[in-house]
């Protein structure tokens, strides 16, 4: 895992992935005390970052292979982005999800053009029972959601353009705060900066509760959560930084961020409010690091990455109840 | 009135405005029938495609006339993108609003550095007493919504931008429907495309009732609507198509498209789900005549402008309580 792959992820993406605009407003300024510079991927496609792990991934197969198709277990974002990834490729994606996945997200997902596999949870054949089963009878590729180096290197493609973006405007000197699951994104950020603007650094955001990254940051190994359940900042809830991404955030990161489920429903509404775009709660954790944590931040401007807009229109609207 | 202004104006603004993305999805084009190519200008400063023409005319003043100061009569999105573009030359900005306009309007544009004059609605002082008044005593400029060659040469860097970003995407020949008030946006996009892109013709974009530009086009001199007030499209009611910018529509725009207020909070629902951006009613016409008017236009592709996101949060809950 290293820079060349992320630049090489860079050469398929182009033209494919879009290159997401910073977004500043002087209210957010005036609240976090600095300046604030978002990274909206939430108008990425498919709504989030994850397409561009997913493109890299499917662009990374040799022909044969990608033709036979991949697979994926994901109810949320990742699901998406390798779906619409493949089928731009005309290749098979099959989804694993438990049958108890809003029914919304499957039918996103099956007219992103995938095939949704799902699965008795908690009892009945378990995931890996029936994906494994399903990959080894069609020769499909698993694609994991971040423990994989070429979606890190997909990623990371984001971090290249936080580099040339935060240069166009000045900054070589700031924190880069991530919305943190596995760390798929996070790595891949923190080597692009590490190559390209070694001024930024990246730090992870994570909800209260769930925020195994910053206690492995701090012990300086991978700690897990007590739960992966119940909280509205779903997309980046995992049980533990991933075996690959880890000794990147070890080496490369700053120290985490957490941050209270009502500061990220603030930090959305605030997004609606100021910025004009859609956050969903696990992409507006490190928003609402950069506008409500200041004390924790050093330097006189803080880059955020809005990862992800996939949220339910009820949640967002109890966001705009409360703090719009 | 000329393409070697909005060029000029393109120099000015490069750096200061957003060059706001493309974006799309296949839900959208699902639902049009076609590919649906939308141009996110509620991401633009201030939440509009208005901080453009603000710039814009600003910049153009001598030193000394800009160091005096300028004027702006609007409760809206001109108010505060005249208001930020001149926060940022510290040149004085004085707005005229109503008494009876929203707190928060007033306090945003004060917050964007501006002096907000309140004049009584409908009786007291007339609102052009106390702006002349104003503007003599003080040394003002008058900033014009839309009736001002350098406000349209502003908003026409919009229609630059689409030129070039529609021929990345192999786009040459396409409506481009633009949500349309006074006209000053959507003649300053018409010059644009006339110049760089000859095969993308205009069409504005009203509410039903407030059809002032449609008529005026389909009648060849200037129409005006029945009432000003009374829509929650309330961005784009003005009273009739500019003097300076009606010759210009008429010329080069194809035929006026009209929505209902139905659709556009439609649009605006759909906006939120499938594009992750927040659009006001008035904003978001363009595309409700883009995904629910399709018989009216020909082609494979269509580009819709999404003019502002500066939208009541009651009026966006109300969207997605009826269409998300």
């Amino acid at each position: 895992m290293n820079i060349d792959m992320i630049r090489a992820a860079a050469a398929r993406l182009d033209g494919h992935a879009r290159r997401t605009p910073l977004l500043t407003s002087p209210f957010l300024d005036d609240i976090a005390g600095r300046r604030v510079i978002v990274k909206p991927e939430c108008l990425q496609h498919t709504g989030s970052f994850k397409f561009r792990g997913g493109w890299s991934a499917v662009t990374a197969l040799d022909t044969e292979t990608r033709k036979r198709g991949v697979i994926a277990y994901s109810s949320g974002n990742h699901a998406q982005g390798v779906a619409f990834a493949a089928a731009q490729h005309g290749a098979p994606a099959v989804i694993i999800m438990p049958n108890d996945a809003p029914r919304l997200k499957v039918e996103n997902t099956r007219a992103l053009g995938a095939e949704v596999v799902l699965y008795d949870r908690p009892g009945g054949e378990a995931r890996e029972e029936v994906g494994n089963r399903i990959a080894s009878e069609r020769g499909l590729t698993l694609i994991k959601p971040y423990d994989d180096p070429e979606v890190i290197a997909g990623q990371g493609t984001c971090g290249l353009e936080i580099a040339a973006q935060a240069a166009e405007m000045g900054i070589d000197h700031a924190d880069v705060l991530t919305c943190c699951g596995g760390g798929g994104l996070t790595s891949g950020i923190a080597l692009a900066l590490e190559a390209d603007a070694p001024g930024l650094r990246a730090r992870p955001c994570e909800p209260e509760g769930f925020d195994d990254t910053a206690r492995s940051l701090r012990s300086g190994r991978i700690a897990r959560n007590a739960k992966t359940s119940g909280s509205l900042c779903d997309a980046i809830i995992t049980p533990a930084p991933g075996e690959i991404t880890f000794p990147i955030l070890s080496r490369l990161c700053g120290p985490g961020l957490v941050v209270t489920e009502d500061e990220a429903l603030h930090a959305i509404a605030l997004a609606f409010l100021r910025l004009k775009i859609v956050v969903e709660p696990g992409g507006a954790v490190a928003l609402a690091a950069a506008l409500f944590h200041g004390d924790e931040i050093d330097g006189d401007a803080v880059i955020a990455v809005c990862t992800g807009g996939n949220v339910d229109p009820d949640v967002f609207k109890l966001a705009l109840d409360r703090f719009a």
